[in-house]
């Protein structure tokens, strides 16, 4: 077990295509300003390594990318060092292929793939048993899906799924900045 | 412990007055759109009673009831069912006292006041201890501040102070809406 952020190598990815939409159709979703911001500082308290955005959309990449630039380099930097630390995570890919690519080579190892779902998926493994192996240091990639979530073409590609997250009720409509905070919690505080 | 919902007797209340900025003054900050939308999200997913966003400023109360009241009576409560379901716990006030006085009549009963702070407070009471407690069904309002937090004012009128949030490093600037995703997920959550 880790006692620092040292021995930790994982990312998480926001996907924004493929996901679906109320119906179930396959769609593109929109980058929106928060999910950077909330995401990129939750990744940065929990340890994660890099924050991917995923958009196969130019014009999208180019709006984020501007964002992140504003904060990591522009006035934001240096009104607000800390936002600066949580957005220097953020890295825009096209797909998750190109993901899993920089991510293997970076760690010079592919890494393990980790979806999590709003609803019950078959053979999904422990938060407890997923944290331990997480802090053992083994290279993650956490997947999140915009809209309502991960299209099932990426659900049938991951190596594990994570359960869905519920209080003592049914209704489980979290918003996909609160389930990747609630998650890296989860797998990633410090407990002691 | 609860099997349901129906023994929590537990609020959240979001503060925008008088919180601190960066420099530790006393200010008012603005309400935003999704503190409104994934508050009320996660307060649902996790059986709070009911959110109360506290501002003493009339257009701020103004401008969160006409948001609250599209989704709840206007089109968005036809578009989405289930953004009314969480957006109808939405509750308007000007200040601590309002709510603690609307709570009390609402329960006949006080609720216990239970602070969260990013940086250490003397006296705090542990997650799982308070979790015990809110499981039992003690009444119970949890505060957040916004922009840099609570004033010191109010953290010193409460009754408990929950420990920070933190990974395994030093960093731990979340955005109030992902504390209150993440403290509400171990104080409430189904771990069964």
């Amino acid at each position: 077990m880790t006692s620092d952020n040292s021995a930790l190598r994982v990312d998480v990815a926001l996907i924004h295509h493929p996901v679906v939409n109320k119906l179930g159709d396959i769609i593109g979703s929109a980058v929106t300003n928060l999910d950077l911001h909330d995401i990129a500082r939750a990744g940065k308290t929990f340890g994660i390594d890099n924050y991917w955005v995923v958009t196969p959309f130019a014009e999208q990449q180019q709006l984020c990318k501007q964002i992140v630039s504003h904060w990591t380099e522009g006035y934001g930097s240096r009104a607000n060092p800390k936002r600066k630390m949580a957005l220097s995570l953020i890295k825009v890919c096209s797909n998750l292929d190109e993901v899993l690519e920089k991510i293997s080579k970076k760690w010079n190892e592919k890494p393990r793939v980790i979806a999590t779902c709003a609803k019950s998926q078959p053979d999904t493994v422990t938060y407890e048993n997923m944290r331990h192996e997480l802090l053992e240091g083994q290279p993650s990639l956490l997947l999140f899906g915009t809209a309502w979530g991960l299209a099932p073409e990426l659900l049938k590609k991951v190596d594990a799924t994570l359960p869905p997250l519920c209080g003592y009720g049914e209704y489980n409509h979290l918003s996909v900045r609160s389930a990747v905070s609630i998650i890296l919690d989860r797998l990633l505080s410090n407990r002691q």
